[in-house]
């Protein structure tokens, strides 16, 4: 198994279902709308829509049902992302190597941009080709992961814990909503349009949530050992800020991984090609 | 019939199902949905909601699978506000007569709530006691009312029109998506509750759209002839920012309108009581 070309084949699909849901949602006459898309289609790895596709074809549905949901999951990261950098957030100016969208176009066509964007992922879920039981069911999920409980709750503590050290606990709830709720949607998404079982629904659950932490974990290291233009945007930020992270909480993260950043945007597709491991590992009869 | 009766019955149904959504979507724990209830719960008219309970009764529907739909787009109407409030939109401090949101929490505060509102907005609809394939219509309509081609391009409007004088036809373009949107997706929530026939969806989207325009004119009338007190935020705005209004385009509304203040929250259940009229008016048989 290629899994490099096989993530490609994934990301293909994931960026066709993103155009098509542009074309459709986010009208070019609309400066808006332009807005969304800069960030939109300004590249990514794409990891939660090729989670939705893995998933769904794991659990033995069509990918073709779940390329609509996998294209919304990221229109949704994306909103949360424009409103993350805007000033009154982080006040990042920069995101995958180019300017943030409040600095490309203004703080008031950023925030609008940011909503385009939420309300076209539920849009794209509610339109799918899919059963209505199986789209109601995704939309639930997106809004959950999305919402006051879900990655909000990540956003608000994350500030929260810009003025208070957070103890290692308090780090992982934190990460555990402010990033490992949409990945946790992209498995949901994933089941929903495969109409997979509990049993698989759960298991994948629990994966997604420790590779969600590996995420962060992984994140954390590379701010302090990548260069801005590996990330493209600025590193060391985190030190700065005095932030709690894992590094300085202490954690030992495995050699490969800190000389690994190009293996994370495979990360999702090589756990799930492991059938029988990951069976084995989550109880799952497969 | 007793319409003031009628409408106060219907407003207690809306705020009972807000109240419940609140309980379940935005867990007080959260500052940011505390701050999203200080602006859900803090009065206003509940048009939207009635529309939609008083169009699904009025397809014959049972108003207490609406009442979710009501409550759904009642949180999204909030969260556009919240976010027009914001100091890069119209840097309002004041809403319904209180602080507004971001003045109230701050903007990192106030955004997030915002953004907590129209997720619980989905997440309500997703989850409502209703057939998935009423749920979805729901979802699609209140998605496409509320985003890039509905009321987001209207606020994108009233930004460019802030600095160029608009048209008669461009200002009724404005309202329409500004305003109309979610007027219109006020009838259509309630015509999905009810699984309406779509001769019925569609003589109640003309009435719905003519109601926006109505709304929008005794909005820009009451800027000019209401108080502070009466109307719960700064009146004069319009002069002050050099805005173009059906007032200033010379627009002549009924003595009445100018009089009736206290009328506008009894409107939509006034005109859709008047089943008859409206079904002459409509061309709609029933």
């Amino acid at each position: 198994m290629d899994y490099a070309k096989q993530y490609q084949e994934y990301l293909a699909r994931a960026n066709q279902a993103l155009e098509k849901a542009c074309e459709i949602f986010l009208p070019e006459e609309s400066e808006v709308c332009r807005a969304a898309r800069y960030s939109l289609l300004g590249g990514g790895k794409r990891v939660r829509a090729v989670l939705v596709l893995a998933a769904c074809q794991l659990a033995g549905g069509d990918t073709a049902a779940a390329a609509d949901y996998a294209a919304a999951l990221e229109m949704l990261h994306c909103y949360s992302l424009i409103h993350d950098d805007m000033p009154c957030m982080d006040n990042d100016d920069y995101r995958r190597g180019r300017l943030s969208c409040h600095k490309q176009y203004g703080e008031a066509t950023a925030l609008l941009a940011a909503d385009a964007l939420v309300t076209a992922a539920f849009e794209a879920v509610a339109n799918a080709p899919t059963h209505p039981q199986s789209r109601v069911q995704a939309a639930a999920h997106l809004a959950k992961a999305a919402g006051a409980r879900g990655m909000l709750y990540g956003q608000e503590l994350d500030k929260h814990y810009e003025t208070v050290h957070a103890s290692e606990s308090e780090l992982l709830e934190l990460h555990a909503h402010k990033t490992g709720a949409l990945i946790i949607a992209g498995v949901d998404l994933g089941c929903d349009a495969a109409q997979a079982d509990d049993a698989l629904c759960t298991a994948l659950q629990h994966y997604a949530a420790e590779l969600g932490l590996v995420f962060q974990i992984v994140d954390d290291i590379l701010d302090v050992t990548a260069t801005t233009e590996e990330l493209g945007k600025p590193v060391g930020s985190d030190a700065e800020n005095d932030k709690t992270t894992f590094i300085t909480l202490g954690w030992k993260a495995p050699a490969a991984w800190q000389s690994s950043i190009m293996m994370l945007p495979w990360l999702p597709w090589r756990i799930l090609a492991r059938k029988q491991t990951f069976c084995a590992r989550w109880q799952w009869s497969c």
